[in-house]
């Protein structure tokens, strides 16, 4: 039975989860309200531009929100957005007391909603269960500190560190269950990048073949400093998800450029910095375009760039029970060689798990 | 409190596998006597040339043991060891039955022991936890059915795959814990192996660092086909574990040969098979020697050897929460290219834990 400001917010933490992946460029937020031990209302932010969690748990308590206690998530907003602000609404309720995880990282928001509250004359109780709450929004805090989407590399290598052989043969890597858990990821993201060399070695797809109510098919971005993609590529021939190509500005084909854009692909030029696109450059363009996440799919030389530029975020690591040896084989990190151990970028294990035949390891880079 | 037959069983497992490591050639054995419910009796083979499992069981049983029920981890010996067999011990007990984990797969035992018990009218059930029996003396079983080393692959990589940077420098891949665990397992084994690769590379003592009761050094074994090995080398240079060079028939140094003999090195000769050093012919030498179970520490070079050949038993990795990238770093398992990802030799996961900051996977190929 549901007892303690931790119980209820947990409750509040599950519901917003629910629609991870769906609320994009919002935070998923959940709220409870819980009057007499009672819970009289519960909702979640479902979709942008659909309601706030809170406006659903008022909705449903109607008038036994009086005197009762809110457990929300997130703090409620201050600012006009697509709705009114969550904050008046809590204040009008006439709740007893308000319980919230996490401080709105959002600088339109930031303590503004509580000191709202407050002032009303209601008793607010900030950081239960912040570290829950501030790890199931990290896309949204990350948007809100960076303005850049937050970035996921993902791969399957084998037990020996092998993402392909040499000459590039990688299917299956993983098992059903891995690639299954693949598609789910790929569903919950605004992006998907690779760069030209997976598209040329492997002609992928890169949609998700999961068919729910309302799944996503999430942008293809390819890394693609030269124009190199053909025409017939499988990305530019197929009309599920759209594709932003990005390229620099130094290395322009005004006609394959014009061929493209009638394909329906947008081209982003980025500059070049150590004759590199400029990764920094294209998120913050990424994210004006509205992608507040993106899940980083290699090769080698890709995933390494973001790596050195310490842009990954999240890595998401399949582990399959193989051993492929190979001494021209793929790895999932290539680039510059480094001298000494010591050089190596830190993670924390974040979790780890079995799944299917395979081993699902999630890590973050450890906080300096 | 102990009431089944798995009960009594798991301890005489848990007994058993106190000694691991200790017992070699033997394997490790467990027995427990049980009369109304109240444990009698219980031993353990700590020794090879000590007394076995069953015989320490009962002489703390006594008198008690007649009308008892004997739980032993592995079929009581039918022949004459250092030991006298322990069936006929079991016979003269006058026990009312007898509990086996698992027939002992030694062609000379095989059988005879459990029949030669039921012969003089003692009721013997064989298969309790007979699963965990096979796993805990699978060194054991292993020798007995293939007349060789059981060979251990331990390695520790980077989360992408890498063993050291393309110069070689891997101090420190893992952590203090991951270390140390390692130190543990090296107390355990009679062998250690590398190629000289590492030896000219990294110089190391490959001696056990821990300071136990009756910890062993195991034996340290080196591929050397051409006698490369400098002779200021320290595992020439530390009296602490005997040194195995393996090298060439082919390709005699007798001079050098010599020198390595007078500090106390052995030498094996094996003959070459496809331009590499037969590793089955120097496994059979091995076994000979007295070595039943072998830790293979790499490089890559070498662990492809043994991987290409199936001789691989199980496997250990360390896995630390870093990326190292680098395009010429060194990855566990080098050897020839292979053309697709289905020539990968397939192994199950046994177990995945953390161990400070590492994770610790262990793995055995699949069986065919």
């Amino acid at each position: 039975m549901l007892k303690t400001d931790r119980d209820y917010m947990q409750l509040a933490l599950d519901l917003a989860a629910s629609a991870l992946g769906n609320t994009n460029p919002n935070p998923v937020v959940g709220a409870v309200l819980v009057k007499n031990g009672v819970i009289v209302g519960t909702g979640l932010h479902r979709k942008a531009g659909e309601p706030h969690a809170e406006v659903h748990a008022f909705n449903m308590a109607g008038e036994h929100a009086e005197g009762a206690t809110l457990y929300v998530t997130l703090e409620p907003c201050s600012h006009f957005g697509k709705t009114p602000p969550c904050a008046n609404l809590v204040v009008k309720s006439k709740v007893a007391r308000v319980v919230v995880a996490t401080r709105d990282p959002n600088p339109e928001v930031a303590g503004r909603g509580i000191r709202l509250i407050e002032d009303a004359g209601i008793k607010v109780d900030v950081g239960v269960l912040e570290e829950e709450a501030l790890k199931l929004n990290e896309r949204f805090i990350h948007n809100m500190l960076t303005s850049r989407p937050f970035v996921i590399s993902k791969f399957a290598m084998t037990l020996d560190g092998k993402i392909a052989t040499q000459n590039g043969h990688s299917k299956w890597i993983s098992g059903e269950e891995a690639r299954s858990h693949v598609h789910e990821i790929r569903n919950k993201v605004d992006a998907i990048l690779v760069g030209i060399g997976t598209v040329i070695a492997d002609d992928p797809q890169l949609t998700t073949r999961l068919k729910t109510y309302d799944g996503k098919n999430p942008i293809r971005v390819i890394l693609d400093s030269q124009l190199r993609i053909p025409l017939e590529a499988k990305v530019l021939n197929t009309t599920e998800a759209k594709t932003i190509i990005v390229t620099s500005t130094s290395n322009v084909d005004s006609e394959k450029v014009e061929t493209l854009q009638n394909k329906g692909v947008t081209i982003l030029f980025v500059e070049k910095k150590a004759n590199r696109l400029n990764l920094e450059q294209m998120l913050d363009e990424l994210y004006k375009l509205g992608i507040t996440d993106i899940l980083v799919e290699g090769g080698g030389e890709v995933n390494a760039s973001f790596l050195r530029e310490g842009l990954i975020n999240k890595y998401l690591v399949y582990i399959a029970p193989k051993v492929l040896g190979g001494k021209n084989s793929k790895t999932p990190f290539l680039g510059e060689d480094l001298q000494s151990m010591d050089e190596a970028i830190e993670l924390n294990f974040e979790s780890y798990e079995q799944l299917g035949q395979d081993l699902y390891v999630v890590a973050y880079p450890k906080k300096r």
